[in-house]
């Protein structure tokens, strides 16, 4: 059985909602982040010290981006990838690509400016940044990426689980979401989907 | 027939010679990133303003890893990944995702720095770490992810062609390649590879 570790209030909620929409069978593991729980025995799992990681048969899967595709082709019932269609499935990979290689890493200056700095002058800077860099991936994503109703279009697929992940992080981040009438949409329809209620609880801060 | 729209010295190599050693037929079109071509008629490609960025006749495709991954589909009997093995492919998907989101970010912080932060001093403190995060990151994959000969063991992937574009850069970035052995080795056999040679030539600065 798969064996899925995450953190509360992480990018992982990308990957545990695609989890809970495929069907297949999983177990899923909460880290405490703050605590430093990714830094002890977990480092064994994913010498990254990160989340979201992927336990499986053969081994560990780590990185959003590959653990969703993993999962689309894994459960192709759910129909949660255009896995036949190299084209369609590269669209929906190169979105998938730009949330984790842009807007997650503008979003991480916020609070973890040391990754690429050393100075707290540094870090401010950067973190006084983010609203400018999260509006901008937004827009790019509300203006020229998303398709509508669902990321890739008529179908719903890995990148909506994804796009909802960040999305919720607007108003952390100081970002008006009504700035972006699609995006808020998507937010709102994603968070009636009964696997994303069934998700959402287990990512609350305790 | 593709045409593949790419930058010398940029990231783009790694598709560039992914995409020579798949026996598709394509057309490559080099922009001069420095006089900001990407910034003219080459938006309504890719609105990003970046490379690479892959023309098929249904759209455009961008970012390394969703362009690696299209062209491995593509081209099957090039096998450059192991379409039909969910976890082989989502390992190398992983690795790919760790270049693009991990390794490469770390190294824009050199030269990039304005894209996360707005004070001369923030892109100077950025660019004195560069050599600590990059050597992290050579450290990581040289011990826990790079299996050998090649990234994924024993058969050649579009993995290979990202990890030689990144290590490519170590000397710029202030990496001592001696400090990783297999990485190096792995540099200087990709090095001799037909279509390695066939793409170097087009990348150096003119």
């Amino acid at each position: 059985m798969l064996k899925f570790f995450f953190g509360p209030h992480s990018c992982a909620l990308a990957s545990h909602i695609a989890l809970e929409e495929s069907g297949l069978s999983y177990e899923a593991v909460r880290l405490d982040l703050v605590a430093g729980d990714q830094k002890t025995e977990y480092l064994k799992i994913n010498p990254k010290a990160r989340v979201p990681a992927l336990v499986t048969d053969r081994g560990v899967l780590t990185e959003n981006p590959a653990i969703l595709a993993y999962i689309a082709q894994s459960a192709p019932k759910a129909k949660l990838a255009p896995l036949d269609d190299a084209y369609a499935f590269g669209k929906i990979q190169a979105f998938n690509a730009y949330l984790c290689a842009t807007a997650h890493v503008a979003h991480a200056h916020g609070r973890r400016g040391y990754r690429w700095a050393d100075e707290q002058s540094s870090f401010d800077d950067m973190k006084r940044k983010v609203p400018e860099t999260m509006a901008a991936c937004f827009q790019l994503i509300e203006k020229e990426m998303y398709e509508g109703p669902w990321v890739a279009g008529a179908d719903y697929s890995i990148a909506d689980p994804y796009l909802f992940t960040l999305a919720s992080w607007m108003e952390s981040d100081k970002v008006d979401p009504k700035r972006f009438p699609k995006l808020l949409d998507h937010r709102q329809r994603m968070e009636q989907r009964a696997a994303v209620q069934r998700v959402l609880p287990l990512h609350a801060k305790s």
